[in-house]
Order: C-alpha cells, then sequence, then structure tokens
C-alpha cells in the first residue's frame, strides 16, 4: 500500500508544511495526497507553496478555481483528484445544480474534443 | 484533408443546424467543427441540441461554463478546442488575468493529478 | 523535423521490412510511420511482426479491426493515426454512413467515460 | 460514496427515464452508471436520449458499435465503462475468441498511438 | 471480476511462457498481469516475447529502462503499471531518493505538458 | 496565433526570469514555451523556479531526469514537449541508440498500460 506519512512520524521540514496547510485551510489535518507526498520532502514543500500561490484568490473567485480544478481532475481520468476537488468545492459553495451542470459540460468537452480530433478539423483563422 | 461542408452546398437539415447555430450565437457563419461534423447530419444535429441545452445560462453563469470547458479540454489536449474555447471565452469577457489564472489551475491540477495517480493515494474518508 | 529513412537509404535490415510491408498490403510505398520507426531497427521489424499477427483475419473481420484501431486511435488523441487508419478503413469498405456512426460512438463513448469517472460510479456486481 | 438514486426514491422526470432504459434494454433495473447520473435529471434524461440514439442499429451492427465502445473506453483508461461495455458487448455475442482479438488491437493501438506522437510522424499526403 | 489463469489450470502454450517469465525473472510465480492476459494465449506469448526484448539491457541499462517504463505507465494513469513497475525499479536499485526524484518530474512534465498545449505554443525551429 | 513574447518587449519581472534561464542553460534565447508563458508573469515565475528546482541534479542525473521527462511527455502526448525533451535529451548526450529503445520502452508501456486497463487487472500483493 501507499505509504502515508503522518505528523506524528513526519521530520520536522515535513511538519513544517503540513503545518501551513492546516493554518491556511483552517484544518485539523491535511489529506491523504499531501500525507503520500510526504515521502520526498522537497516535492511536498514545493508543491504545497505552488498550490496555495496559484489557488489564492485573484481575477477568479476561489470556487470558480475549485471548479477549473475539478473540470481539468475529471478530463484527465484522476480519481482520487476528482473526489478531494469536488469535496472542497462543496465546501466552498458548489450547490448540487452548480454540480450537475459542471458535469454537464465536462462530459460535452470530453465529446466533442473527441470528435474534433477524430474529425482533424483545422482551426478557424477567426480564433487568432 | 477534412472535408468541411459549407453554407452553400449544405443539405437542407444541415442548413437547418447551421441556421440555428448562427441565430443563437448571432454570428455571421459557423466554425470548422460544425462543417466537419456536418459529413453525417444525425450527429451534427444531436451534438448542437445538447451543447445549445448544455451551455444556456442556468446555476452557472455563461463565462464561467466556457472557462469549465476550456479546462477540460486543456486537460484532454485538444488542440482544435483550446483555440475555440479560449476565443469564445475572451468573447464573453474573460480577461487576460482571468486566463493567466486559469492556465495556472490547469497546469496545477494536471500535476498534482499525475502525482495522485502516481502515488496511488488512498481517497480519504472524509471526502464522502 | 522527424528523419524519414527512405527505401533508397535504407540499411538491408530495413529494407526486410519495408519489402515485407508492401508485399502484405500490395502497396507501392510504406507509409511515414515506419519510414520514422526506421531510426531503430530493432523496433521497426518487432512493430511489424506484431501489427501484421494482430492485424490478421480471426474472429474478428480486417474492416472491423480496423474500425476498432480507429476508435482507440481517436480515444486516444493521436493525429497521425486517426488519418492513417481512416484512410486504411475506408480502403477496406469503411462506407460514409459506417464512419459517422463510428464517429458517433467515439464521441458518446468519451462523454459517458468521463461521466463514469467524475460521478466515481461503482462498478456493478451484474457486470462480472 | 457516490450517491445512487434508486428506483424508489427517485422524481418522476427520473423514473421516465429509468422506465425508458429498462423497456428498451429488456432489463429489470438500471445500471449504477444511470442511478449516479440521476442526481442531475437534466443531464440524465440528455445523455440517455442520445446513447439510445447512437446505439441503434444502422450502418453499423449493435455489436460492432458495442465493440467500437469498448474500445474507446479501453483507450481513455475508463474502468466503470471498460466493465460495463464489457460485459454488454458478451450479451450481444462478443465471443472469448473475439474479445482476445479486441485486446490485441486496443493494446497495438496504443503502442502505435505514442510511437507515432514521439516521433512527430507527418501525415502521409495520400491520406487525403 | 477478472478471469487470472493459474498455472494449474493453464493449457501448455500458457505454460510455456509463464515458463519463460519465471525462468527470466528468477521469480516463483507470475505477476496477474500475465494470468489476466492468458485468456488470449496469442496475445499473452506475443507481449511477452516483445517485453522481453524491449527489457532487455542495451544501450540504457535495466533501471533507467524501468524508471522510463514507470514514467510513462504514469503519465497514462495507469494505477496497475504504477504499483507493478514501481516494484520492479525498486527490485532493481531505485532508491527512495530517486523515486522522489523520479515523482517530481513526472509532476513537472504533466504541468508543462498541459500548458504547453493550453497556450498552443508553436515548436521551434532549432528544435530541429 | 499564440502570442509570444519576446525580450524586447518583455517587462522586466519577465526579463528577470528569461536572463535566469538563459544564464542557467548557457543560451542565447529562452524556447517559445517561456515566450508563450509569458503572458502570466507570475505561472512564468514559479514554473521556471519549480523546473529549475526538479531538474537540477541529485539522486538522478540530468540526462536520466530528461528522458524521464520525455517519456512522460510522450505517454501524454503533447507534441511541443516530446519536441523540445528530445532536443534536450541530445544536447545532453542522448545517442540514437539510446532514443530508439527509450521509445521502445514508451511503446511498450502504452500497449500494456492498455491492456492491464482494459482487463481490470487487480493489482497484486506482493506489490506492497
Amino acid at each position: 500500500m501507499t505509504r502515508l506519512v503522518s505528523y506524528a512520524e513526519a521530520p520536522p521540514e515535513v511538519r513544517a508544511v503540513f503545518d501551513d496547510i492546516m493554518a491556511t485551510r483552517g484544518v485539523p489535518d491535511v489529506n491523504n495526497f499531501w500525507k503520500a507526498l510526504a515521502v520526498h520532502p522537497p516535492t511536498l514543500a514545493r508543491t504545497w507553496e505552488s498550490l496555495k500561490a496559484v489557488m489564492a484568490p485573484g481575477a477568479l473567485d476561489p470556487l470558480t478555481k475549485e471548479m477549473l480544478y475539478l473540470a481539468a481532475s475529471a478530463a484527465a481520468g484522476c480519481t482520487y483528484c476528482v473526489a478531494s476537488h469536488t469535496a472542497a468545492a462543496k465546501a466552498k459553495g458548489m450547490t448540487e445544480a452548480m454540480h450537475g451542470e459542471l458535469l454537464a459540460v465536462i462530459g460535452m468537452a470530453a465529446e466533442t474534443n473527441r470528435l474534433a480530433e477524430a474529425l482533424r478539423v483545422p482551426v478557424d483563422e477567426a480564433f487568432g
């Protein structure tokens, strides 16, 4: 099985990242993703710093970012990521109706993506 | 090369779909995707009806839907779709700053998607 | 650009494979795929031997195999492969109506594939 | 866990779709896919209508369509879909020998798809 | 469930392949992958012959080949393959530090792959 | 077309990244990837910092890392990335024989990845 590094057994540089994740998100523990990534502390630290920067509020609000993350994860077929970002999006306010419409867009995109490739459609000049 | 069916040469059932696309979107011609799909009129009609229903305003606004479509298309690696939905999202109000943040989310999702799979992270019970 | 090895410049072990491809298929030259793969003669020879065995008539007829190859290639988003196997399927008897229905299945599969993953649907016991 | 909507708890518009699936397929219950999709009734109804139209007999027979669906699903790496369409193809007459040859084509397509992309093979003019 | 063909129940042509796998690898049994593939003996034999040839020492050493296999499998999102090739790479000498760096490369590649596609970056002339 | 930001027109924060890329790699200009990513300076800076850290020599040497990057990019089907990392790997010492074997591993991985998924092979207990 995948080794998950718990806070109790984590070395100081891992605990520092776990502490920052818990403080930033206001949660009592980190998800399995971070416990698994802790087997390589430099990748853990770098990935968390990047994620924190990318997901901070900006021109797009946090819920929109979370739904975009979910759409990309579903299109890439990552089961864990679909589970974690569905939960995160709901926690940020995604209603069941919004989730349903997001699913519909994901499905439709998958269909037209493959059709466009199967037909080798040339890019329109108007797209710039 | 891919055969593109122009309005001039299109049979009536294809023209009817093209007319509805142009009227719904307020544009003077349809994109190459529809001209290519017109080689199979039943698939053209069905795909357009589905897309029109999915992209109509609902619990999510049209710009958000368009950006979700773009995120899913980029994650699936469809060049044509990235081009068409980037253009569509800009037409619906996606600024350069929003586009930059969307790209950052897409990139970050791809990275963590693969890490989660490469580590075979078990889904947290808390995700429900 | 990709280096393509022509028959004229090919070493004997590559010519032997090219000769067998041309003889098996009854064509005067090999496709670019084989010319590109010829940069590594062992991979060229092994790939051709495998392909020849896999595509030979068996419980499935050659046209069905070719359409399955096309469906898998389209689902994987390989532009070159879509082009080559669409041409090959047409040469083996795929009509425009059959092509249209194949496209419809590919699109539908892509849509339901992503929906099944985005919903994390548990496998039915009845599937065995 | 994924919420599965049973017939007993389903609202009328979901029951209508479930009824049509069971009648069309001659089965006593619907698969988990439909029970999961029922969380968003409009997407459930639209997806079923599309699937029913796409999979109806036409220029391609139902078994061939089912095997194409399976090939596309396997190429896309959808576990649930592989399970459901393998079961469906067997129910429509796919023998073990046909299944074995289909697997061989899927594997071969995956190999040559990636080789074609890794070599960036230019599309042959002859492919049209 | 997937049917796994054990040595005891295997026909002679399957046992011959199993014997060669066990002898080549110096192991007392074959992995589930081979037991599952044994449902189609010709594909079992062909796949093993190819794999044995491809993974033999050559210009690249066995550990490097195994890590490349793991990187490709992770990028393709194959859970079983990630598990088997992680185990195989460890058996061939991949340390935890090497594994960590391999994971980092996989993650980074996924991120820049999607960014390059989402931006439709034209290939530099200097790449040849 | 994709907008590429040249050094001459780049704002100071972009020039700083470009300068570091050129100095780190000892090259007179940056690749199109970086010029395209410069439309969003924060993503440009973050991506470069991550890439620099990930690709630095460590438990794995630079050539091995570059080949792993290439394997992952080929498996993900990113044309631009295949072109850029093939060029980079050659610059770091990948010979034609090594490239050929790498291609063979990529192809073989793709084939067995899909077979493992199409057969839904259960993970062996021995893999840990």
